[in-house]
């Protein structure tokens, strides 16, 4: 259980049923199918994984069966927040009873925190937690933890690593360079598979990746090709990969195009806790053709029966389409933030 | 309990023992102390009342609590928001048996929603809930609630008002623009007042405010003044509010200085459950002597045995070393923004 | 020369030929027109009079043409700001020739500067300057200037005010707390006509405002009717303007909406520096028509031929907005239409 | 005239001499320094070169200098925005005159422009440049320009290519999918050395980088190795690149850190024309000599004779970071020191 952190660690959602309860047989039925193909770990309770819609029970009961799904076949990475230091410890107790390898604790979020705070705050969690601990770092969610708070914490043994989505390549650089030299041991992981290639190219260890939880035997060849120094194939495969993040990520509300996306492979999610307006179902339903076409490009999926646009040659086909998209979405925003919408 | 929501509400904080648990004696005491010095409604569950560092349990125990100890004496506002849908409904069934005259919701926050999730999480929660509900925007936090999106959800009767929290003075004007003619008993509330006065004056209701928590004779006066058309007065001590209220809210991460204040009128809160560096605690007593001799200067406690520096006449005497705090804060901000520090 | 600014300045656009140079006759023509209409005062080279899109000889010769026209009828405060230092100074002397009455200064903008670099550039403006200085914040586009700042640069006599453009009213209550103590002859002007009656209720001496470029008459009569304490009327013109307001600003990108809206008045605009596309072009007479409706309800010009919407009552009827909402849905339509949304 | 823009291009500074004016001497010398040391092309009148605080002459004289300087030995990639279309033509129409290879021209700032308003003014100059043209996106201090943009403006023959300064790899690969497969003679430069290896390895064509007028050998140096396929060196050398791109990007307002480094060249490039006050002229002295022993440490100049402190280590010591952090420090202790914090 000292094996540093490394690979592709999937942040998977959670299956629900009819009544919106945690549909547990479909949640170990895809913790199997993500092993089977290859994520080298798992990751409840993360962003992706919807952790704030579930209440501390659910959250405590998904870690729970996770890591007994997953039976020391790989590593349990699991979120272990909650609404104080006191209750996230408790989380971590329970956790690490599990069989977790590590939690991973988001900066506090909804206020948002001076670094002093975000120290103050994972100093007691480094102080008293019976379990190895990650950071995660989310600034476009939650407090941001800069470098220099990094480095301070980075002296707690307690805290092994970071996992840090910010999407940035010099700010993992800026980490690397400020901790890997008094803690050979720390772990750098990505949120961020946009860039993985370059990330690890750089120094990280792996990641934490939304994708991993569709398209797993991808993310995980991305890594392999990176590790083994076939940087062409890699950055070829990077690209396309790009292309469904980016459809996946920017054209519904975070993560119901993952969702949208997961069902095609076969596992059963269930309706979000999150409602949908009538539009939002209309959309949803044509972001899921597109996405069908794009996992059937991959040839992991067969295509939809009344087929798919040819794609323009090279990678990222439906860039276009996704890009008006994106357009489209800044138009709206923009008026809404003018509050005109 | 069909009256229109109006004037000031408390956004109040818990007091917690020594072990960390809600105090449920010195709750009451300040519930009491509240209510007998003014103020028009009572808050629990804000963003003030650090709703997110509580369980759901314990959420529901303070509005208990609450309701149990005001008696009818003034209407109870309770904060609803729980993570999700189903568990919101479920508090808003809870409030209601308590005898909460409404319960306001807090905009889904963590992810950034677009306005089509907004409305459709508003929605679902105007359709089942048993209780009236206001909305609560707060953009600093959550995710935003635009106009249109606030007139859509006007059409449930179930919704009832919008606490605002932007401080825009011209936002509040848009809302009312909107709304009102359609529905002349909707309710708008200001969370921000740094602008009680203007934000009455363009026809808010009233609001909820954290500077009633600390010092709600003048919270309630400056309310009365601006009623009673007494303007000249009114914005003097407008002015001097502010200057506590600035005090306050940007000499510490929110809302530690509301904390320090809250604790010199002689109620026990007991210390955050967010922990403090050494730093911070140095900090924070710097900060306290400063708000002793703002609300001493008030008359409402004895001035520190030390004595107060001279307050050079009119309105913000301490506005200098606020002023300057606040510089020194945009400096460390920047560095940090920046990574450097 | 030594009268304190106050009241409301036209921060007016300028017109230009069929060869898009500045035309003379029409720009005279144009500032006889608002000082007829009541403008207490002239702003040559403001942010709505597009002034980054003149060459540096072009505002020489603006401001001439400005100072000539008036004649003493109304003070000038010319925009001053160039390249560097040196050469905003060699404006403030042409300017002083011309018979300004004072300058204004915009921070510095493109480089985002700190705080000590913004005083520096002013502090090196106010010692060499022969013409009196109003420093010009408007954070949405230049380097912010904090009160801290202000306080240090209202140090120095030369600089006699400040025109502030962020409409956030509880900042004009700080800067005032600030600095009015040591400085009485400071002036105070808001950019922010949507919240113009707040801002004079707490103490701002008057504006500049881009809808007295408009509708001078209305402009001026709602800081009439705040200075003589009619404020029941104030408030009720006040959410007329802003309905107009937000529909010239929100509806095109700045200033085009003010220049549709002068053009109905009369006043010939000729067309905009900055090219259109056509969508833009399209969407403009879109929004000249419902400004047309918006302008001929005020009564100062005849509605168009095919007549207006009727206005469902009360203040602001939210046909502005609804339109833009209108226009925005359209877009999203069309996206639709192609199949990309 | 027809090659492919590739390689490093130097966004230089310009020297001044006593009075403030172009140091004509300087420059060239300048200029035969940077092209000796290897960099591939010149980019004049770039946001490191500080184009906004010269005159429209002044830059119109720049270009012309290091045309003639240049002479043909490197490509020069000139600076041609003005205050609009017409005027960025006639720049435009001279610097083809003087031998510019082409030129660049940011998106509109100041205002903050839409999308279309972005299209539509980069259209204009395509379709009346005589001389090739680069977009320039630096969306931190001027309009973004969008993906779906870029390409609409790739239709336009006349438009060769972009320089991006976001830093932003992920965007590099959407610019990249977008419009290589339409436009493979395209061209992709970076304006953000942190991550020059990863740019390069994604696609792009090099970059123009302040970095390469402060230590040219060495961006050069990086450039080549990553070509040449010698990643774990590159990678090594970005490291400690980064590290002296850190410290002159953030110890000071930009771009101050760069000419405080320029100067250590043995270049005299004279005050800035942006003042300073007395702690930021500390504060610069301070600045440079951690630059200095950061260059030294490349070899590329002698150490200062006081010495320097011991570089624990591999990649990123750390020295500008801890250095600047100390400077915060010493921030906070002052205002701590005046009882003001």
């Amino acid at each position: 259980m000292t094996d540093k952190l490394q690979g592709v660690f999937t942040p998977h959602m959670v299956p629900l049923d009819a009544h919106g309860r945690v549909a547990e047989d479909e949640l170990r039925r895809y913790i199997d199918w993500l092993i089977e193909r290859g994520v080298h770990g798992l990751y409840p309770n993360g962003s992706t994984g919807e952790f704030t819609r579930f209440t501390a029970d659910e959250r405590r009961r998904i870690v729970q069966i996770v890591c007994e799904q997953a039976a020391g076949r790989v590593p349990v990475l699991a979120g272990a927040a909650e609404a104080n230091v006191a209750e996230t410890l408790r989380a971590c107790e329970a956790y690490a009873e599990y069989g977790a390898r590590a939690v991973a604790i988001v900066s506090p979020f909804y206020y948002k925190l001076s670094s002093e705070s975000v120290y103050a705050y994972f100093r007691e969690i480094a102080r008293n937690s019976p379990v190895d601990v990650t950071l995660y770092n989310i600034p476009m969610f939650a407090s941001p933890i800069d470098v220099p708070t990094i480095r301070r914490l980075a002296e707690f043994d307690r805290i092994i690593g970071i996992k840090d989505s910010s999407g940035d390549v010099a700010f993992m650089m800026r980490m690397i360079a400020a901790i890997r030299p008094h803690r050979p041991d720390f772990t750098f992981l990505t949120g961020w598979e946009a860039v993985l290639v370059p990330m690890l190219q750089v120094g990280a260890d792996g990641g934490t990746h939304a994708t991993s939880g569709v398209v797993p035997e991808l993310t995980r060849k991305l890594y392999d090709l990176t590790r083994a120094g076939q940087l062409d194939e890699a950055i070829s495969l990077q690209y396309r990969l790009l292309e469904l993040f980016d459809t996946m990520l920017y054209s519904a509300d975070f993560p119901e195009g993952f969702r949208a996306a997961v069902e095609l492979r076969g596992i059963r999610l269930g309706a979000s806790r999150q409602p949908m307006s009538e539009t939002q179902q209309v959309d949803r339903s044509a972001l899921q053709r597109v996405l069908h076409c794009l996992v059937a490009d991959f040839g992991l999926i067969d295509p939809p029966s009344e087929g798919c646009p040819p794609r323009n040659g090279q990678p990222a086909a439906g860039v276009g389409r996704e890009h008006i998209s994106h357009i489209a979405q800044q138009v709206i925003d923009q008026l809404r933030q003018r509050g005109v919408l």
